[in-house]
Parts: C-alpha cells; structure tokens; sequence
C-alpha cells in the first residue's frame, strides 16, 4: 500500500518547495491553492525581481513550478481551498473545494504553507494618506510598474524626479498592535530603490529609515551597492506626517542623524509595508485547530530548534506562516516541512506494518 | 541492498538536524565531530542561553543530541575528521581519521555542517585593546561568564557597575575585509544584555550600535524587552578607540543620535564578535573541491530559491557552512538539507534497481 499523501497548502515558494521535497523522496503530495496559479505572493502581486538575486520573478518562480507541474507524484489543484478537516493525522480527511464542489480526501499529514498578507496603510491612513494621495503608493505597487518596466508619478503619468521610501509602515508599531520587525522591508526597498535608479538615471532616490537592517550578505549585495554604485540616499528619519502642496507630496519628519526637522517635497513616496499573517493562515489555523503565537501567526514549537512543527501532531507550517520570512527562510523551511512530513508518514506507516 | 550511508561533517545545530532527519526519512547518517563531544559551538563556546529563546544552553543542545545518540540509523564518530576524498556521490570514498588511525567509508552523500568560527578580535587590536586591556572582552567571554553565573570585572573580580557592548567588531568593515553583516550578534548583544541586568541590578548596560538588526520577533521578544523591563541603554554612535585610564577604560567615539563626541569610562567593554567561516569550512570547500561564495563562506547555487544545494552534486551545506546564520536558519537549512541528501540518495539507488 502506498504511503498516504501529504497535503500542501499554498503554493507559494514554501509550498513548492514543501511539494517538490515530498516528490522527490517518493511520497505523494496534493498542493492546492485558491488562485488559478502557482507561484504564490510573487507571481500574484507582481513582484518584479526577487531579493536578493535581482532576478527577474516569473523566470525564478516558473524553475520552482515546473518541478511540481512536471511531477507525477504532485497532484496540483488550482482554483481550490481548503473549508474542513476531520480526525486526527495520519488519518485526516480534509474537504477541498472549488468550482465544481467539495471533495474530501483522506492524507497522512499536512504542510500549511498559506504565508503573510502585505500591511494594508490605510489603517494608517491618517499619518501616511495612501488612499488621499495618487503619489502615496507601497512597495507592491512599486513592483508593480517596476515590472511594466515603466516607474512615474500615477498622478501625472510623468517620469519623478524625486522619490523616497518610508521604512517600517506597519511594522515595529505598538499604536497599530504590531509589534514584529517584518525583516525584509528593507531589503526590499532597497532593491526598489536599485531598480529605479537604474530605470531613471536622473530621479534622485531616497529611504528614510530606523535601522537599516541589512542583514548578511545584503549587507554589500545590496546596501552597500544602493549607495555606492547606484547613489540611493539613506536617511535616518522618523517621518510623522505626509500631505500636498500643490502638484506635490510633502513628507515631513525628523532627520534624526541631523537632529533637525525635515520637510521635503516628493513627487512619489513608497511605503515600505509589512507582513502580516494572511487570511488563508488565520483560516488554516482555525479549521486544524493549530494554535497561534503572540503576533497571530501560527505558533511552531520547540522555539528556535523546531522551525515547522506546530502543536498539532503531523501538522507543520512553512514559508511566512509562522513570521516574517524573506525567500531564503521560505525555501530552508519548505525543504525542512518537506522532511519532517515525510518522516510523520513514515513512522505512521511503520507503526501500521 | 540498504542505501548508501550519507555522511553529516560537523555536530552543531546543523549537523544534528540533518542527521536526525536522515535517520528519521530511515536512511544511514554517519554523524563526525572534530570535537570529543556534540554540540558544536554553542557547547565548545559556553554559551549561556540561547537567543532569542534564552533557554539554558546545554538543556536545549542535549535535547538534540539525544536524538541522534538513541537512534539506531546514526553513527556517530567523535574526535574524527575528513581528510580525503576521493570519486563522486553517490559513490563518495571519504578518509575519515582519529586517534586510532584512518579509515575510508563509502557514503552516498555529504551534508557539511562545519559552521563558523567567531571573529578574532586581535586583527583589530590597535582599535580595541582586545589583547592590551583585561576588562575588553568579546561576546563569548561574556557567555563564558553568564554561564558560570557570575559577571565580574576580569581585571579586579568586582562587580562591575558600568558595562557596554560596542557591535559590528569584524562585520561591515572594509578595512579588515569582512563586508558582510554577522546577522546574529545584534540579537546575542541584546540577549547578554537582559542577562547582566538581571544578574547585577545595579549596573549599567550600554549597546552601541550603528544599526539594531532586531528582525522578525527579536524586535519585541529581545529589544524592547531590554529597554523596557531591563533599561539597557541603546545608543546610536561610532567608537573609533579604546583606551585606559586609571583602573577604568574608556571608549571614544561619535554619538551619531545626539551628533556629539563621547567618551565614556567603562568597567567592562564587550566587542561583538562576528562570524567568519570556520577552518574547518575552508578544508571541507578543499577536500570536496566545492566553490566560495565571494565572503568566503560555501556557495549554494540558485540564489534564494536554493539554500543547500553546492555546485558539487550530492554535496549539501547547512548552518553557518554558507554564510551568517542564526539557531533558525541553521536548523531550517539541516532539515532542508537531510531532505535533499535523502533525495539524492534515492534518486541513485533508482537508477541503479
């Protein structure tokens, strides 16, 4: 008899890691997503590049999907949630629906893999105006002309001469109740801001930031990069309030390395949003009773020795599931998920012989 | 035929996740350690607690270890090291020698676990005195002392009553050629700090800083709750020399928040330390013929989206073998990497039934 298979839930970079994983040590993997397309967060919002590679995303994604897609030990359901599970792993019988109803499939053991959601600034809207002003967009709508290959002010069309960042938008603020670092942020608007000094020579590019948390490598892959070869203008700021004058956004604050106030005109500013957990994640840890930890992403045990275990026995969570992830996170811990599935459904099936 | 055992170099966090997943998949790990116990650094080193979990370090690496100590599928070798090897996975002839001589396995598959050793602060004596002064220690002096329960002023044996910890000693710095950032000292800086509060009440705690890398949960979990619940001190500024006076030592330098000179006395200075690839990684990168990223550390090909996988195939690197890690990622990445060793030795064994 076969092992059981192992469902995966998302199939973003964690998931389609989790999947290949699984395949490739010859168990049996569902992957189900809502979306009618894999890839996940990057390919549904429109990342242009990937961080810290720089390398274009649907290229970078489409390698990790077609190791699923080509597999026939990957049953891929598109289109498709997850609504209920019933009885406890290796015996799990979980109901699947999409377009054409439910379905209940019975699998030995669960990856949730359903990652973060971008912070939503309107619920700042107050202090940052991003559904006031065109020229107040966030880092994912950046992406997003980043990879039409065409960066202007959305209130004109033209081409800004004058930009900037605002670091930790949703992020590391206790007013909003959240209180994580989303670690990636500024990597990620340090590759924005590369990207669009390459793409408009003459825009002058800033990021007005806390820390700069540039961790590893990026630490000269791409901060060092920004400033040297590509000139971006780091500045340590707390920015407090955003308004119009005339034709421009005025960012007012304080440069605190200066000790002085600030107000500068932009013509675009870039708010660099959060993670939070997504509704899919909230969603998953409700239906497999999975408990969640202080920030409301799901709790994994262990602390830092035990990555992808959840409280719940043969239930393990990758990628953004369990906090804020950058893609190297995602990969190590769907490789790890992938194993540690794998293993769950080994020893059930060792137990059974 | 069983398959081929799959060889982990190296008993730290890493290698013991990639061997107990190995074990766990019901493959063969051959587990070697330089040392005479397992563990890797966090044992050799002392440390106190981990970060951020600040649980006792020996309980949490003896709940590894006996893991792969009670399994039947792990054969552990201490006091062993690689010296040889000679064809290609998945038949690999590896020279393994100890006390009692050498003796060639053969194995399927290599996971290298052989981390990283702490920056060596005498490169930089002229700057901070590490080797001058007695009371300028290095982060791993101070869990030394943790550990033991007992924070003293090296010089004197007294309690100290003014401490600082000056950060990025052997990180970010082009002058001695580390450009990289060590991802984790920001976070063991802080964890050491809560430590000292708590154990001497009285005295005070500085974290000079250029940036605070507290990312994800550190962010709450570590530096608020040293400022808030302990009052460590954090300031933003440069130290550009150390020196005595009297029976005190004093740190010079730039506070960059305030845009003043400092000069403080201090009783004890604690430099922290980065990560530098380990001896043993370079001879491992020798001895398996596996290319350097350009900091030295090993290289995995496919950027983000592949954290384990060497140019060698069958050859996998986990932990800080690749570049700056934390306990997270080392774990993650071991998993990921028992994952991949598996499935390349399955992978051999197919073509060859």
């Amino acid at each position: 008899m076969p092992n059981l298979p192992i469902l995966v839930i998302g199939g973003g970079p964690a998931g389609l890691e989790a999947a290949r994983g699984i395949a490739d040590l010859g168990y049996n993997a569902i992957l189900v997503d809502k979306a009618e397309f894999l890839g996940g967060t990057p390919i549904s919002a429109d990342y242009a590049a990937i961080t810290p590679d720089m390398r274009n995303t649907e290229e970078a994604m489409n390698e990790m999907i077609e190791k699923v897609t080509d597999n026939p030990l990957v049953d891929i359901r598109l289109n498709t949630i997850v609504t209920a599970s019933e009885g406890e792993a290796p015996n799990l019988n979980v109901t699947l629906k999409n377009g054409k109803g439910d379905e209940t499939i019975n699998v030995g053991s669960i990856v949730v893999a359903t990652g973060f959601q971008h912070f939503d600034p309107g619920k700042e809207t107050q202090m940052y105006g991003y559904y006031e002003y065109d020229d107040v967009i966030t880092l994912v709508d950046a992406e997003r002309m980043l990879k039409a290959g065409d960066f202007v002010r959305p209130s004109t069309g033209e081409k800004p001469k004058q930009v900037c960042f605002i670091q930790c938008v949703g992020s590391r603020d206790r007013q909003i109740g959240n209180f994580w670092c989303s670690k990636v942020c500024c990597g990620i608007a340090t590759k924005e801001a590369i990207e669009i000094r390459h793409l408009l020579p003459d825009c002058r590019v800033f990021v007005f930031y806390i820390d700069m948390r540039m961790y590893g490598f990026w630490e000269d892959e791409l901060y060092w990069k920004a400033q040297e070869e590509y000139k971006v203008n780091f500045i340590r700021g707390i920015v407090t309030e955003i308004t119009q004058r005339g034709d421009t956004v005025v960012v007012k604050g304080e440069d605190t390395t200066m000790g002085r106030p600030m107000e500068v005109p932009m013509d675009v500013v870039i708010l660099s949003v959060g993670m939070e957990p997504s509704e899919g994640t909230k969603e998953m840890s409700k239906i497999f009773d999975i408990p969640l930890e202080s920030h409301g992403f799901i709790e994994t045990i262990g602390g830092a020795l035990n990555t992808v275990e959840t409280q719940v026995p043969g239930v393990f969570a990758a990628g953004a599931t369990t906090g804020p992830a950058d893609l190297e996170d995602s990969i190590s811990t769907g490789g790890s998920a992938a194993m540690k599935s794998c293993a769950f459904v080994r020893k059930a099936d060792l137990k059974l012989a």
